[in-house]
């Protein structure tokens, strides 16, 4: 699926069962997380006309999934719980090159999104599947097909301004170097736990 | 106008008629600033659950109106700039408690976010008079709408969830301080310049 190496392990969907809360609280930051990634790639290529414009947007579109799974949360009673790391996200974040020229470092920011996009998809399409709350299988339908289209837009974007990058072969890298690291998770009640 | 002890020194809006392009960057980043105000909220008070809610509403306004900022930029063959510092509202924060308990810390982070609101739609009040630009004065006349409901919003939070700290006069003090920080500004063709 979008190019991943790796399955999640099977396992971690019944995680997912025994406890929806804390997956529901983790994904709002998730969410809230992508939106700010989004915000502070725009404070960074402010030139980009065109860069901005898709990041705005979906930094609205994540803010409006995190607004939709903090309404599930209280829907059912439940609090956001406090913000949560991403270890996942963070081991990720390592492979982004910060030296090497201005295009390397726009494209391994963009691939770095499209990995999250990429692996949250995954991980939505199990929840359509394996969610035990029918709404919210519903409402993981929609968010997986919003997410693909944001990868689609990562990935367009680093062919289109990565220069003399080629995207293709570091897009490769990206997915050998995120199947070594999704092989330690799959096994906590998170998004990319 | 919202409790304001200074109108803004009345040379600003010529510096404004002189460099629209330097206004509109710097109002772009004061919306972002404003969208990731809000959301730094959210991260330090998951559990007030109702504040979540109404601060996530304000978060996707303040993103969409940066989005629309930059859609006028682009609009008029510009390009957003870098970012800007905004040194009256680093001034306005130094005011927020880091001590004290945390009712008060609460209290003065909201009656800091409703000072920025006052005085911004003081602003804006004066761009839908004075901006050379029509269509502009007719955007500018719609946040000043908006950006008085974020303020109504902010002191209904302090008051809600104040506990025993006595808001009233410590927006008397928020807005004694700010008239003193205010002198000093006016000077730039920046929004809280």
């Amino acid at each position: 699926m979008l190019g991943l190496q790796l399955p999640t392990d099977p396992r971690w969907a019944e995680l997912i069962r025994q406890d929806l809360a804390e997956l529901l609280t983790d994904h709002a930051w998730c969410e809230q997380k992508a939106a700010s990634n989004a915000i502070s790639m725009i404070v960074r290529y402010p030139e980009l006309s065109e860069l901005v414009t898709e990041l705005t947007r979906i930094a609205q579109e994540e803010l409006d999934h995190f607004g939709q799974v903090v309404a599930h949360i209280h829907k059912r009673g439940w609090v956001l719980g406090p913000e949560r790391k991403d270890n996942y996200v963070n081991e990720l974040m390592q492979f982004v090159r910060k030296d090497g020229g201005r295009d390397e470092r726009l494209v391994d920011r963009l691939l770095f999104s499209a990995m999250i996009e990429a692996r949250s998809c995954e991980r939505f399409k199990l929840l359509t599947e394996e969610c035990p709350d029918e709404e919210l299988r519903v409402f993981y339908h929609e968010l997986m097909v919003s997410e693909a289209g944001h990868y689609t837009t990562f990935i367009g974007f680093a062919r289109n301004h990565g220069g003399r990058v080629d995207v293709d072969k570091r897009w490769a890298e990206f997915l050998a170097y995120e199947a070594e690291v999704v092989m330690r998770y799959g096994k906590a009640p998170t998004m990319h736990g």
